[in-house]
């Protein structure tokens, strides 16, 4: 009970909702009391609690405007707790350090091709990666109190943070802390489409409950969120969008089966439509920015090849809506800096073939978090996991 | 918390799990006492309750076979509460009643070509069936305490008891209870994919928790239950298997979108494609039994025109699967009746296309309620709540 409650008022000074933006005016400990329906003296004791906890700081007077005498203000500290998030991807490998707040206060990103190397040779630079960011965290007074890892594969419903299959970087039943330097450091692995639905569910402006959001890299991965909850399915392998079957009979995928939309708006397919790669191999060390670059100057065969991946997004997508039925679908990842080229004919399959229930264009948009969504979604993950449940931060 | 106690003494009287068989010996107050872990006393006061409330009732003496004194058999009432089940079909109308125990008790079936008649008409027609159902099964005792309606349409999430549109039955925006003859006895609509889905839940051998419903009838629908609860989608509109685009650029469909699963999976698609409907039209009475007496009989085109069926439903499945990752896939309704001859055509396309997560060919199994799955889930629907919350009995 006391869990709950130095959860609720956490999150009241915090202010609604999910990691929402700062308050304009800072709350008193009498103003949380009357927000939470709690008695002074009880939320009084809270406050002392999470503030010895390292997670509330109390300020001198609040702020201006109030009648009768001043509280001082509560703010969520932007020292000590912290959430690390790490991204492994094809081309990528990158870190994350958000405050108790969410807010993000180290960035790093190295582009690596990480494709078919050793795992092991992969983890390594991922937790040196990981090191160096702990260490600016660390200079900002800033302590990591837990650390996940977005990985572009499937992570399986059971402990043990075990990689089962990341096809683009050729993992196969990977267990993350047999490669991990440090026994204390290893994080805990999530898969990256997941984590970057939960980031826009974390940090949208106005997020819907139940969405789609769609996390392309070098794959094309999707995930689901429902009534505000990640949904893994039943082994943890939900939201495979990138191997729906778009044309039946259609070109073969690396996944042994046919016509899969990978096969038709995956990177590689769009750089070779767009006559950017040769054996699907492409120069770019960005291929997204090329591909971007090609489509901003009016280069026809990339224009066509954006409008073609997207009329096989919307295929796919229809039947995610079809089967789901959600408020909303998103388009993350890559996929969100290719929106403008995306966008239109992804649209307009969803209004020709989503008849059965009403249906907005505007209900599909971009994400304002892109490629960082993953990594903000992994350090944020530890955060939320906090505001749940203070208790899991050490008593002062 | 009284509430909830009612609801795990009766369900302990009724057997673990979801309205499963009889135990094969009856429980005493002690024997409850043991199992929920409150005191005799405790247990005592709630079985007076639920006695009075008509739900338990108390034999002589327990069965044989127990050590010290004998208590005496408390066993769920078949007489008193009851459930009845309501179903709209574009050939039928059908009525069941279930008592407390989840049996069966009144079944009612009557073929009536419902298609493009006036709402109001069919719904007088449904409520006399409903009525001589109620009259028989007042004969045996039971008095029911809730009433749902099976509907092949799309019912929002929203109260007011409205059918959003139910396209088979040419329904549009049709409000129940505007047609319905008696005020006190107006059913709560739901759409009957998503009550054959519960009703397989609630009554297999083995229910796995997370799985996809195929419930054909004249048109193709499905249901999604998550963890053990039906999934509705935001809107309501979760599961319409049938609008799945199978063929993206094959034959239009009544909804307006190209090469929609029913359109090579629906009945008149498998009638047409077996040469048994001319013009969409089909004498037979039941043109599901025409269908599998000619199969059995070994009829070529309809042999091949399930085959195809098969094979059309089985690219669906692939993207349900890839998407939701379900532990299993129930093909129930008239598919259920067909199974013998879909099976195996939906099962290789699973084989082919599912590579990404392991699969087996078992995972996809016929329901065993098949056509009389909705009609029952409607009535144990009511039994259902009366389990989770027994004050909704009237008190003794």
């Amino acid at each position: 009970m006391r869990r709950r409650n130095l959860s609720v008022v956490l999150g009241a000074v915090a202010g609604h909702g999910p990691l929402s933006r700062p308050r304009s005016r800072a709350l008193s400990r009498a103003d949380v009391a009357g927000r939470v329906g709690l008695t002074r003296a009880a939320v009084s004791s809270l406050v002392d609690e999470l503030i010895g906890r390292g997670a509330l700081v109390e300020g001198e007077t609040a702020s201006e405007g109030r009648v009768g005498r001043p509280g001082r203000a509560l703010t969520v500290s932007d020292e000590g707790p912290a959430g690390l998030g790490l991204d492994i991807g094809v081309t990528h490998l990158g870190a994350c350090v958000v405050d108790l707040r969410g807010e993000p206060r180290v960035w790093r990103r190295v582009e690596r091709a990480n494709a078919d190397r050793p795992a092991g040779q992969v983890l390594a630079e991922a937790a040196a990666l990981a090191a160096d960011a702990e260490a600016e965290a660390a200079a900002l007074g800033l302590r990591v109190d837990g650390r996940v890892l977005a990985v572009p594969g499937v992570v399986p419903n059971e402990p043990g943070g075990r990689i089962e299959r990341a096809p683009n970087l050729g993992w196969h039943a990977v267990r993350i802390a047999d490669h991990w330097p440090d026994p204390d450091t290893v994080p805990e692995p999530e898969n990256e489409a997941n984590l970057g639905a939960l980031a826009e569910y974390w940090n949208a402006e106005q997020a819907v409950e139940t969405f789609v959001h769609v996390s392309a890299g070098a794959g094309i991965g999707a995930a689901l969120v429902i009534d505000g909850q990640l949904f893994r399915g039943a082994r943890g392998f939900a939201g495979e969008l990138g191997h729906l079957p778009v044309h039946p009979e259609g070109v073969r995928c690396a996944c042994g089966a046919r016509g899969c939309l990978e096969q038709y708006a995956g990177q590689v397919a769009v750089l070779r439509e767009a006559g950017l790669a040769q054996h699907g191999r492409v120069r770019a060390a960005d291929p997204v920015a090329l591909l971007a670059e090609r489509a901003g100057a009016g280069h026809l065969p990339t224009l066509r090849a954006l409008e073609d991946a997207g009329r096989a997004l919307g295929l796919a997508l229809t039947s995610a809506v079809a089967l789901i039925d959600p408020d909303g679908l998103v388009l993350g990842g890559t996929y969100a800096e290719l929106a403008e080229w995306l966008l239109p004919s992804v649209r307009a399959e969803l209004a020709d073939r989503v008849t059965v229930r009403p249906w907005t264009p505007e209900a599909l948009r971009p994400s304002a978090l892109g490629r960082r969504g993953p990594v903000l979604g992994a350090a944020q993950r530890t955060i939320r996991r906090i505001m749940a449940d203070p208790t899991l931060l050490p008593a002062g």
